[in-house]
């Protein structure tokens, strides 16, 4: 498939059927992820992933944006001092934040290669998620991308028009 | 080609040809950064196309981060106030950066798959791209993404392996 139609094609699917995803999967997300580029090569995320139901539970419990069912999450976490030593203010506010989404994008995106369904979520208690996750002093998640074999995709919201978007073309 | 290959063999291409990119690639890019998701569907970001070498010029001339010699510039702006009132102090101060960021991410990943190096800049004075690119009060430039035929194709830096990057994998 041509990688736009593949863009085109990627859902926020937040409701899975109860299957698992494989291995194999999981890590080719992983594998995803690490390949992204990362603004200054600062390379501050790493990655918790959470299979089991009452992990996912607690975490559900304390995320507004979750809404349906996750059969896994893969919680992208970032090292903002990690990032600040290495690329300053903007290091740590910015660059983090950019890497953790494009990271997350590439998970999406694979993801939907695969069959497998998911969405990218930010709303969550993020002190909370840092203590129930039992996350080392330096890390903060920062974006979670749910996972799981999709019981129904959703229609695609309303997309703009290449004219609305390009505010000014100079050629 | 398998989109984890792809995504393997995106690399920032800062050194172009003089080949100029056909305007049907620039519009699929431009596609490619519409169908990225957008948290809380803010939908905040609008897109300029530099192709003039003047207008390139002076953008360089305030943007540490452009090295090489961009056939084409995507300029991603977003609008913050759009952001703040759809969607709070987090979509004003996130979420508009993570969509710039994985919109970008769309672009580059598409680009590379029609053989057209690519490479994401955020390092440039916000202020002065600002008013050199004469926008409308409610936009702030968030990220470039420079464009051309590559002139040469650069080694990827040294990638983590999957294991140094999950921290815990709970299943």
């Amino acid at each position: 498939m041509e990688l736009l139609e593949l863009i085109k094609k990627r859902r926020s699917v937040r409701y899975y059927t109860d299957a698992e995803i494989e291995e194999d999967k999981l890590k080719k997300l992983v594998e995803a992820a690490i390949w992204a580029p990362s603004g200054h090569r600062i390379y501050a995320f790493d990655i918790v992933i959470l299979q089991r139901k009452e992990d996912i539970r607690r975490i559900k419990a304390i995320s507004p944006g979750i809404h349906g069912n996750p059969q896994v999450l893969i919680i992208l976490c970032v090292d903002r001092q990690k990032a600040f030593d290495k690329a300053g203010e903007d290091g740590r506010d910015v660059l983090t934040i950019m890497d953790a989404a494009i990271a997350a994008q590439n998970i999406c995106l694979v993801a939907t290669e695969m069959g497998v369904g998911s969405c990218m979520i930010r709303h969550f208690d993020r002190v909370a998620a840092k203590g129930l996750l039992d996350l080392p002093e330096n890390l903060i998640p920062e974006l979670f991308v749910s996972l799981g074999y999709p019981r129904s995709i959703p229609e695609p919201p309303p997309r703009r028009v290449i004219e609305e978007v390009v505010i000014f073309w100079k050629r």
